[in-house]
Order: structure tokens, then C-alpha cells, then sequence
């Protein structure tokens, strides 16, 4: 069944926000079987509006429409909507007593404009908008349904998930969607491509995978429609990781970091970070994650050479002959920090992020990464990029990487 | 001058990704003075290109395509491009010394599907994409223009800033649009709007006045469209500013992290920082800025209470009377780190980012933050909020603006 998303409100096209809500509903409705043909982003302009429903109409049965629906003059789409679907406006008691009710709880007075949200198109079913005041609106034209909701994140995330999917899904039989992800690295997207262009090729109809590049990583999603599409997904996806090979990172949809978290509760390991260009990064990756003190104990950015030194203990020779970014100084700090923070694990980076300080011999990406785990260290160097925000990222997620690697057995 | 923005990928239709590409786009051309009539997002079929592409034609004169441009077989949108514009492709030397350039930086052999991107449609202007292996294709129809570019965020900006936007200026005349911005804190939306109503009412016609809150601040952006409003702009940012009082904390479109690095540059100081609930996060977002090793020294990161005694020799006294979220123990961090790193400025947080840890006198939310400046320290308690996430970055941005505050004499 083809959907179309319609986000409403001149914020968007001035890029003042970015439509968070557009991707939610995507993802909610892709997993309850349905298909979304296309999401468009409008001002708040009547003609505009009318413009753009006439066009979802042609190529999807259901249009649903966020934003536009607030109690000030500049949000227009409920008397567009009348225009549209040639009707008018009436009192309706149920939306005046939810409005009413909300003020009563904020302890504040209903004013005139948020008493005018109870006036509904005539020709609608109206759906109760339990934490806002603006109601939800659904429309039926031959066989085809338009839904109007308000923009703001959580009242529209409600009212997806307790109203308009369930009615939706009574309305159209959805078809499933099965799909399959897994996490891939330490190659390019175009290996990788010519690696499963015969895998691709052999795959029954129907069947797609798609490549996500990430900084420092692929996620490959292999995805059918159709429940009875099961048993062949299944058998897709065990010779799918089987051609990844030591690519092959993780399956699912999570993040390096929490895959890491999850490692490391899981085997009941701690870790710390001794961090030079990535200035805290990975730290923030790891403990961006609920729960992360579990397993995290704590780091020391050493942006400085004399902070490596007094603070890290690495030794002062050891810089001056192999430099600071090398083997021996990242082998050194993943040791001290694994020793000073009392931790299973640890990594330590150090490298030349740019858009200054890279020479000749070691230009701007250059980066060597030591993970520690017990006694064992990996160190390796990497070339990671040239664009300094983009470099620190694919960094975190190379280093976290590489300690996984040492973790998977 | 319309533009429709067209961001193409399976991907976003199934909301695996939030499309943050628009959003940017739409914000710097807005600023060019180019006006956003729509953005759609579609899939990787070649109808469904050819079909927004053809809508998209009818309300705009410039149409900027994302995505869809990798070296794998689901990206489409070259060929779709050649199909609409009845062309060919052609192998471009150019472009192909980029991409084998772009190989030869990585250390990776190049293979076939990435030497096909060297192929280019005949009848489109080729710009070089200088940070992927993906060219920028410029086509124009019957004084139209259409561009397409990749989807990869660092990529697709570099080119917009450097080649399309002076391209498109050069080609369209703009009417110019004049802003003015304020960065404002300590306020609440609400509370700001209320402050403000009055100036809001007396700004001349075509002014606006929009609100763009960030987690830990608010940024204010006066605007009118034309060239001849300047001297009004000017009298009324000034006017503006007087209103915000010591809620005012910077003018312009820096990010704090910005207007720190400028001021400790100017000042000739430099910084450290001893974070706790943050998890590194104040740190990576001082060193995000490029030359911010010109100011900054490091940081000790202690997640665990353990290590704020052992590493940054915090009193264990001090803890265990105070609790380690309090304004004793964030003062002695930021003493101890400046200390450490031979500082003249230092920032310490501690505090509780949830979504656990909360207690009946100290939620979740609750933050301690100590700022220093040479002999002088500030220490403030706030309540940042309810989600992990967006706690810690609203902690990150009010230390920053708390020591901005010092530093402003």
C-alpha cells in the first residue's frame, strides 16, 4: 500500500529545522508493511498545499500530512483542507473539552485562538489529540485517505501509534517488510560491490540489498516484501555473511559504539581511552550510551606532547625518535591508560586530523590506533581522509573496530 | 529565484536515515538569497526520478539533486539523468585522475566500479568533486539548471560552498536577503518571546523574527529581503540587542564552540577541561574546530569516582561530604586540571545525565559546572533536562557559554 508524507510549515524550507518526523514515520510505517513512495516538504502556502496533495494523490492511496496546525494565523492547512474537500468548518464538543482540559492541567487560561482548534472540517472522522490541542483529521475520497496531524514530534508519534497505523492497517492489508543488516569494514563500497556483484545477480525476485556507508564503515541491508519470504531471507542472509568473510563486523541495526557496550558487559570488561586527535570523541561515543559506566572508566585527552608525557608517562624517547604519531607511541599510551584507569581494555590514538600539520611523510588522515585487551596490543596505521570533522569520526569508529576484532573470539 | 531540493536513496523512504542534506542546503541558499519552493524525497527508480524531476521543472528554475550517485548498482540517478536529457555517457580524464588521485591517498587499488564513475553524460558541465570519487554534473534546459551531487554530507557541502552556490549566483540574481543573529541563554523560549512581543510588533513590514532553539541556547535571526533595508536592519538589531540585556551572549552564526576558540585565541589563553557526566563531549566539540591546538591542552575524563580521586587527586573528604555531584568537587576538578595541563582556563562538570542515577534531591538532570580563569572560578548548579543525549549536550553548550561569560571583560 503507497503512502506519501507531506511535512507542512515554512521552517522547513528556510532549513530552520530539519524534519526529524518525515524519517520516524518512514521507519514506523516501513515496518508495518507499508510503502512509502515519496516525502515532499511544503511552505505553509494554500496553493502550495493543494498543489502537493494532487500530486501524492496520483501515485500513492494514502497521504499523511504533519504541521500547519497550530492556533496562529500563519498555519493554514485545516482551511485548506475544507477547500479541498469542498466543506466547512463546525464546533466540535469533544475537541473543545481536550482542549479545555489541557489548560486546566498547565493551569493556564484557554485564550480565543486555542478555543478556535475545535472547529473541524464537517465531512471528517476526528481523532482526539490526547497531549495538543490540534486534532487529528482523516479524510476518505475514493478509497483513498489523507490524514492531518500536527508537526510537533511527540503528539504525532502518538497519534501514529495508537490511532492512525491501527486504523490504517484495518483499512489496507499491509505486506511485510523483512530485512536483514550487517556491518562491514575495512573496505571500500566498491570492493565490496565487485566482492557480491554475483551474490547480487543470483538473488530470487524481489530481493534488494542495499549499501549504507557510514564513516568508517558499511551497512549492507538485504530486504523482501512478504511474510512468506521468510525461509529464503533467512537462507539469503547466511550466504551473504558467509562472502563478507573478515569484513564482516556485526549483524543488526545498532551502532559501533553499542555493539561495543554490549560486548563488553556481555565478557564483563571495562576500558579507557587515551585520546590525541580525536580529542574525546570516542570517549563521547561510548558514553553517549545508557549505562556506559558499567564498563567505562574514563580517559585522558592528551592534546599536547608534554601532557603525553607527564601525564600519560610515555616515554620522552620514545617520541623523539618515532615521532608522535607511530607504533610505539600509541602502544605505549593504550598501555599507560589501561594501567593508570585499572582497565581490561583500551584505546589510544594518535594521528594528524587536519586541515594543518600534515608533512610529506604523514599527511593529513594519517592515524595510528592501538587496542589493548589484557595483555594483547594490535596497533595499526590508517589513512582516514582529509576533512577534519569526517576524520575525527571515522577515527572513533576504526578504533572501535579494531578492538572488537580482538573481542569477537 | 525557486529551487526545489530532489534527495534521493531508498534509504530515506524507509527512514533509515534522517535527511539532514535539505535542511543544510536550504539554510545556505536561504541565506544567497535563493527561495525553497519544495523538497522531495524519492527512491532509486529512474520513473519516480524522471517524474519529480518533471514536477519539480514546473514551480522552480534551479533543481539540486542528492544521492544516488555511488559506484553501485542501486545508484540510478546518472543514467536517469542521461535518459531525461536524451544523452550519453563518456569517459572524463578528468575526473578519472580524481577518483585514481582519490585511490592512490587511500593506499587501495582502484577497481572497475569505481574507474565507471570517470564516466560522464556528454551534455552536462563537469565539476570536480574534490573529497569523493563521485563528479558534481551540471545540466541546463531552456534557461533552467539541474545539478546533481552525492549524497555524502561532507562531500555534497564542500561542493555547494565552493562551486554550485557562486555558479548559481552568477547565473541568477538573488535579491539579497539581510540577517542579523543573536545567540541568547538562561532564558526560556516562552519567557524571551513575552520580552520581546512588543518589538516584534513594531518591526517594519517584510521583517521577521525567528526563534532557533539549540539545547542550552537560543539563536535570535532578524531578516528582510533587499539590498535598500540595511540601514533599517542595523537600527533594529541595535535595538534588539539593547532589549536582550545580560541574556545576550554573542552575535553571529558561529557555533559556541566557535566563539570560545576565537576569544582564547585572542586573548592568548589556553584551556582544559575535567569532565565527568559529559564523557568527553566538551572536549570534542572544542577540538572539532580546526587550529584549536593553538588554546587547547587536554582533558582528564572520570567516569568513576575512583579516578577523580587518583587522577585528578580530588579530596576523597571533599567527596564523600558533598557527594560527587556538588560544587565543591567540581571546583577542586577545575583547579586540579588547570593545574595539571598548565592551564589559564579550565572547565568541570559533574552531574547526573540519566537515564538512571537520579536521586529524590538530585534527578536526573542535575549538573554541577566550575569554570576558571586565572585565580577566579565560577561554580553553578542547573537542571538540563530528562534525555541522555540531549543532557549532555546541553551541559557541553551552558559550561561553554559560562566561561564565555568570564571571559567577556
Amino acid at each position: 500500500m503507497k503512502v506519501e508524507i507531506i511535512t507542512i510549515g515554512d521552517e522547513i524550507l528556510i532549513g530552520q529545522i530539519v524534519d526529524t518526523n518525515a524519517a520516524w514515520m518512514a521507519r514506523e510505517l516501513t515496518q508495518y508493511g507499508f510503502d512509502i513512495e515519496a516525502i515532499s516538504s511544503i511552505g505553509d502556502q494554500s496553493d502550495d498545499i493543494i498543489r502537493a496533495i494532487d500530486i501524492a494523490f496520483e501515485r500513492a492511496e494514502i497521504l499523511l500530512l504533519t504541521g500547519g496546525v497550530g492556533p496562529t494565523n500563519d498555519d493554514i492547512t485545516k482551511h485548506t483542507l475544507c477547500q479541498y474537500f469542498h466543506t466547512a468548518l463546525e464546533m466540535n464538543d469533544e475537541v473543545l473539552q481536550n482542549i479545555e482540559s489541557i489548560f486546566i492541567r498547565r493551569n493556564l487560561p484557554l485564550n480565543q485562538l486555542s478555543r478556535k482548534q475545535a472547529y473541524v472540517p464537517v465531512n471528517c472522522t476526528v481523532i482526539q489529540n490526547k497531549l495538543g490541542t490540534a486534532p487529528i483529521l482523516w479524510f476518505e475520497k475514493d478509497e483513498k485517505v489523507l490524514v492531518s496531524m500536527p508537526g510537533v514530534p511527540f503528539e504525532m508519534k502518538n497519534a501514529m501509534q495508537e490511532e492512525i497505523i491501527p486504523r490504517l492497517q484495518e483499512k489496507f492489508k499491509a505486506t511485510d517488510y523483512l530485512s536483514r543488516s550487517f556491518i562491514v569494514n575495512d573496505i571500500t563500497e566498491s570492493a565490496l560491490a565487485t566482492q557480491l556483484a554475483e551474490f547480487e545477480l543470483q538473488l530470487p525476485k524481489g530481493f534488494s540489498l542495499a549499501y549504507l556507508p557510514s564513516l568508517g564503515y558499511i551497512r549492507l541491508r538485504l530486504s523482501v516484501w512478504g511474510e512468506e519470504r521468510k525461509p529464503e531471507i533467512k537462507q539469503q542472509a547466511l550466504k551473504l555473511k558467509k562472502l563478507l568473510g573478515p569484513n564482516f563486523v556485526s549483524k543488526g541495526e545498532k551502532m559501533p559504539e553499542e555493539i561495543l557496550g554490549d560486548k563488553l558487559r556481555k565478557k564483563n570488561l571495562t576500558i579507557s581511552t587515551a585520546e590525541s586527535c580525536t580529542g574525546g570523541f570516542i570517549s563521547h561515543k561510548i558514553t553517549v550510551i545508557p549505562g556506559s559506566s558499567d564498563y567505562y572508566q574514563g580517559s585522558i585527552i592528551s592534546y599536547d606532547s608534554l601532557i603525553k608525557e607527564e601525564l600519560l608517562e610515555v616515554d620522552k624517547k620514545t617520541i623523539e625518535s618515532n615521532g608522535v604519531v607511530s607504533r610505539e607511541v600509541v602502544e605505549q599510551m593504550a598501555l599507560k591508560v589501561a594501567n593508570k584507569f585499572h582497565t581490561d581494555c583500551s584505546i589510544a590514538v594518535s594521528g594528524i586530523m587536519g586541515p594543518d600539520g600534515g608533512t610529506k611523510n604523514q599527511p593529513v588522515g594519517t592515524v595510528w590506533i592501538a587496542t589493548l585487551h589484557n595483555s594483547e596490543i594490535v596497533a595499526r596505521e590508517y589513512n582516514v581522509g582529509r576533512s577534519r570533522r569526517e576524520n575525527i569520526e571515522r577515527t572513533a569508529n576504526t578504533a572501535i573496530f579494531q578492538l572488537l576484532k580482538m573481542l569477537k573470539s
